[in-house]
């Protein structure tokens, strides 16, 4: 079997092992006769696949039991409008803190439901850092203060969170878009008020939405709000108000398996450290590759590089691609290249990518 | 192999082709090396998949250009709200015929955005029938009517459509909730303003919803909806504002295929008369078994049907399971039984139900 070495941003690569199993179940889970796909989401069956799945990501990320995991639709972007929706209450101003595209989006879109203040911004830096959290000028009545943990477009991460004692106390709700990090590294949970995530980096495929928030943060959404953007319809239903992406689900369900059998997400956060520190070696020690991104803010997850002036990119590419090397490209927003090393890329694939870049300086370079 | 029988009103059964079609692309897409779920939503390979199934499914259903067909999220519930909150405009009133429980979802969700006039209701009849639409109460200034072409929990189909002069002149336009019987039969989608669907009954898995909207009727989204709920922003994406709902996508791709293997709806609509003919004459040439609805309102996908005061319910669904007849439990609003005849249920399928019918009914009636 010929699989590519996929280094694409979003939908990405899964892991083959989950890949194989949902192959071998697709006519028939289980001996039901059926594939997961054709069974109703109230079958013992298929709530025996979605109990599994909230468990083992409840483990994995050691989620405290006053907080609800639910299963949802929309992708990310929605979630830019149902955390407003359902965390403003009365308060009028929300707290966002600009680290690149998916933060400005999330700005923009809080924008249409309140106030929004951009507490820090790192776009007069051309989006290479991560804001110190000493500077951020928070409001002092602000419903929620926003983040996002790592950015897919820039490759910046938050390599730390702002301290809000457990997120309760001090401060605002912590609100995180962990999309592209979620199950990358352990977090304490405890510490945001709400982490939301879509799939399609880390969990599964596209089509899938993870929200981990605290209870007493559900149950408050604005009159108005659609019945399907109201997180407490969901929580009361088991993410079963309507019917949920199931397929979607059992394959998230897979991943989180696969994730445990890897031994969690400390063991995991281990190799992609390991990935993505060679990588950068690998750029930084070039005399042809940069990183645009400053070091200490550098993402685990997407490593942007560019070559001298984008003119060796077609080349590079080119190159890429005959030797099995995909989806290199960087956003079309940013141009440069961009290696995506989710969870599922093995770190052969990095060596490989490495290798490549080394050959081409050489032949680039003289 | 050992495929159930799969009489589930949904997620229900997908054609046995379909899925080894995706068994075998599960690993490596068209010599890709990849699973349709590790593809870009941006690459070459997933925009020619889903081109492919948007020209199909126009096709099938011969969808005049000044439609929209938008891939979304959310399911038809979604659609209860997002279908006020873009064709409202600045009307506060909408038409709503009641048919049964999926209706009266729709209307209690458009309720928290305008002034629901019910034209009509079967309420007082046990949702047995279609309200004769001579007797329709609609409203002079409402924004649309809406009904839903099939109660998928009370079996109750419309076989013909409100004039409307091709929905444009005469009245306002007309929507319809779809969701269990798009692609079961022909339709003239000229006379709807809007048509919405759940994929997951006869289009593919659960987390994909279909809506074919005239152009004119997009575009005037009340302020303050969220983006992911405005049809515009959708339509002026092609359905990739944000990550679409790839792999569902793909496979409702293979689904609209199968449809034109099988000879287009109109040949679908042959086979599911005949299926649906064939249950309904055992039914009603039976001592036992009863159906609920009249008979010019009944559902060719849905087929409820009760035993004598529910007493002898548990024994006919054990036998049932015993024979590999699986989900013909009634929703747990109605009892009794059900049995869903999707486009992919097989002919045979109902002859086995049938004979175990008849073998029931000869041990129970003595």
């Amino acid at each position: 079997m010929n699989r590519a070495i996929n280094f694409s941003a979003g939908p990405a690569a899964l892991p083959t092992e989950v890949l194989e199993q949902a192959q071998a179940e697709m006519l028939d889970y289980a001996g039901t006769g059926m594939s997961v796909m054709e069974m109703s989401h109230r079958s013992a069956e298929f709530i025996d696949i979605a109990e599994r799945a909230e468990r083992d990501l409840r483990e994995l990320l050691q989620i405290p039991d006053d907080y609800h995991v639910l299963f949802l639709q929309g992708g990310a972007t929605l979630q830019f409008a149902m955390v407003p929706l359902n965390l403003l209450g009365d308060r009028g101003t929300a707290d966002y803190v600009n680290t690149g595209s998916w933060s400005t989006k999330a700005i923009k879109e809080a924008a249409r439901f309140c106030s929004v203040n951009v507490a820090a911004s790192a776009e007069e830096h051309g989006f290479d850092r991560i804001p110190d959290p000493e500077t951020w000028a928070c409001s002092p009545d602000a419903a929620y203060l926003h983040i996002c943990s790592n950015e897919t477009i820039g490759g910046v991460q938050f390599h730390s969170f702002p301290d809000r004692e457990a997120g309760r106390d001090v401060g605002p709700p912590l609100v995180a878009d962990m999309s592209s990090d979620i199950l990358s590294r352990p977090i304490d949970v405890s510490r945001f008020g709400l982490i939301y995530a879509g799939a399609q980096k880390n969990v599964g495929p596209a089509g899938l939405t993870i929200v981990i928030v605290r209870k007493d943060l559900v149950g408050a959404a604005r009159p108005g709000t659609p019945s399907m953007l109201d997180y407490a319809v969901h929580a009361e239903a088991g993410s079963m108000s309507n019917t949920p992406p199931t397929y979607a689900w059992y394959l998230a369900g897979l991943v989180f398996a696969w994730v445990r059998s890897l031994g969690g997400v400390a063991a995991v956060e281990e190799r992609n450290r390991r990935k993505a520190a060679k990588l950068y070696e690998a750029i930084d020690g070039s005399n042809l590759f940069r990183s645009p991104v400053v070091e200490e803010a550098r993402s685990t997850m997407n490593v942007p590089f560019t070559l001298p002036a984008g003119e060796l990119d077609a080349a590079f590419l080119a190159g890429a691609t005959e030797r099995g090397l995909l989806n290199l490209k960087g956003h079309r927003s940013v141009g440069g290249m961009r290696a995506s090393l989710y969870n599922a890329v093995p770190e052969s694939a990095v060596d490989a990518l490495i290798a490549y870049m080394r050959e081409f300086e050489t032949d680039h370079l003289r």
